[in-house]
């Protein structure tokens, strides 16, 4: 029985991550949990998976979940998140909370010797090469959930990294893939969220449609793979059936594939190295699609791909301001205070703003994340 | 130095694999060799390579040649053939001759503790259940060269048979893939000769035009992996990049691919666990290929394909009818003695004339096969 501190719970994989232990009673039991302002979610989940200990975002509702749950523990805050990354039972810890917020308690869990299974990629976006110090330390496995990167981490099973040649990140190209850029002018929020493949929340799903979540993945895949940023290529793929892929020195590929469901990869962060079975509606068959894509990535129609491998060459604090500016400039456009193209704009504008500190301390990366967001909502 | 011993050195898979030592002369050395009566060829090989010991088909070339490199040991014929499979020096075994004759040196090799780097596919199709038994009791690695097999081997790196769910064998459909079974009454075997994606052997392409080859790979999986038949899986793809995937029990499929060269599993075979550089004249690109198809196999169609499911569940003596079948209809064909529809006729007739005997010995074997062949000759 594998004991799970989960990070979102009331999200996208948050809630993708209790289907799986819904599937494996046996497996699996989640012993504490956090979730934000959805209560209402939050109520079910901890009536049907009896977690120990739950952080919430407000103290006020601290109060009427008290009154309901007398047998669980309370807390709330950032505080209440990191007393839960590290609640003492937990043998893993599933960070699928939303952006940056997501670092400190990563950190904390590494600290207190949890295994990490990440979704929330802006924590080794922002500080991968502290988190990966601290988890070579405490000798700690970190267990991606993202699709593509539980897709890299399964094709090096077995494999020597020093072997390998290239990653191939695959695309979707996202809601907007077949826009020029004059056609992207006037896109809406309703037509940016509708993706073509996968369901994901609204942060995602934007960032899917400019290409900064590609973007993110390279730079967490850098720092999760060790590979040089001349080493990781993107190609769009749009039927997201092949994850991502290897190729090792002597010219072989290995590639995870599969129905596009997350519940793969973060059921393969909990099981590994072992697999279990998934139930599904419908087997895959890959003759059902027929043909599979794949295509060269523009970087002058998909500007965030190449902002983002900018920053992650430059490195330093350069990553950070990528992220928080990419994080207030989609809560803009998601606000209607900026136009689509705007969110690539806003973010180019705040990397040619910022004088990049070299190898940066966690206190530096939380300083400067915080001025990112602050300049770059007067740019709003 | 890995010290190799190369069966059927001046075919296909055996030039190839003298290209691997060529680039490699760090890491291998042909310490022993055979080849058939491509005497102008091997002449060269033994120049370059300068091999110890050496068979040859005939007793006539073997004085020739000891004339010419007093140097070499030369022996000659099936016996000649075992020597070198158990050459003292040799590590591994590449045996890489075509047909049943590979399947007596194949078990001398296990039993002298060589490493077997298999490309010959009938050693498994008519001897699975002992070739296998040997190799386990004397922890000998079978190593596959086939190209699928090779994928298959590559994907399950780093992963527990037991949590395979299918095994999905790809094939190109060969020369003949886009003609309806109408079409195929008046082929010709030039037509036939010329397959559309890989450089292989006359017997071997024929095979591929069949699919007789794919059947035999199927028969192949079975005993290498020990996957059930109905978990093994055949879809046409035509571009020959996607070698072969496997699909695990929690729906994640692992699939190697890359460029069509048969240097790649060669080399994979030679290196395994590590994988070294080989030069390629372009570098792979999978947006090169734009779409990448995968289609259902027709088994009306495809009747060879059908009618090695047959054999192979059927089991005990019918895979060795069905590959000795093959091997003398294949022959009738080059020699103009059959049509093209009458190779997978012949082995249907071969059969349905044979009574099945279960788990045979390997004299059981060798009778059946011998017999196999006589009774096709009397069809053609």
């Amino acid at each position: 029985m594998k004991k799970i501190i989960l990070l979102g719970a009331t999200g996208s994989i948050g809630t993708q991550t209790l289907e799986i232990v819904r599937e494996h009673p046996d497996k699996f039991d989640v012993v504490a949990l956090s979730f934000g302002r959805n209560i209402g979610l939050g109520r079910k989940i901890i009536t049907e998976f009896r977690p120990k200990k739950v952080s919430v975002q407000n103290k006020r509702d601290v109060e009427t979940l008290r009154a309901e749950f007398p047998n669980v523990e309370f807390v709330y805050g950032i505080s209440g998140l990191r007393e839960i990354a590290t609640f003492k039972e937990g043998e893993v810890v599933v960070n699928a909370v939303i952006g940056s917020v997501g670092l400190l308690p990563t950190l904390d869990a590494i600290q207190a010797k949890k295994e990490i299974a990440i979704a929330n990629k802006e924590t080794l976006v922002t500080a991968g090469h502290l988190v990966m110090a601290e988890a070579a330390k405490h000798n700690v496995n970190l267990l991606p959930v993202d699709s593509e990167h539980s897709a890299i981490f399964q094709a090096l099973n077995g494999e020597n990294k020093r072997e390998v040649a290239k990653i191939i990140l695959t695309a979707s190209g996202g809601s907007f893939r077949d826009k020029s850029r004059d056609e992207l002018k006037n896109v809406t929020v309703k037509e940016a969220l509708n993706h073509p493949n996968w369901s994901m929340g609204n942060k995602l799903t934007i960032d899917s449609a400019t290409m900064f979540n590609k973007g993110l993945e390279v730079i967490e895949a850098h720092w999760l793979y060790g590979t040089d940023y001349d080493a990781i290529e993107v190609v769009i793929h749009r039927e997201s059936v092949v994850h991502s892929m290897v190729e090792f020195v002597d010219g072989s590929l290995i590639a995870q594939l599969g129905t596009p469901d997350m519940r793969i990869p973060i059921q393969y962060a909990l099981t590994y190295p072992k697999r279990a079975s998934i139930s599904f509606s419908e087997p895959f068959d890959i003759t059902k699609y027929g043909a599979l894509h794949f295509e060269k990535v523009d970087f002058d129609r998909f500007m965030a791909l190449k902002l983002a491998f900018q920053a992650g060459k430059i490195g330093g604090t350069m990553p950070t301001v990528l992220n928080a500016a990419n994080e207030i400039a989609v809560a803009g456009f998601l606000n209607g205070q900026v136009a689509f193209q705007g969110i690539e704009a806003v973010v180019e504008n705040a990397m040619h703003n910022h004088q990049v500190i070299p190898n940066p301390s966690l206190d530096t990366i939380l300083e400067v994340d915080q001025e990112t967001r602050a300049y770059v909502k007067t740019l709003l």
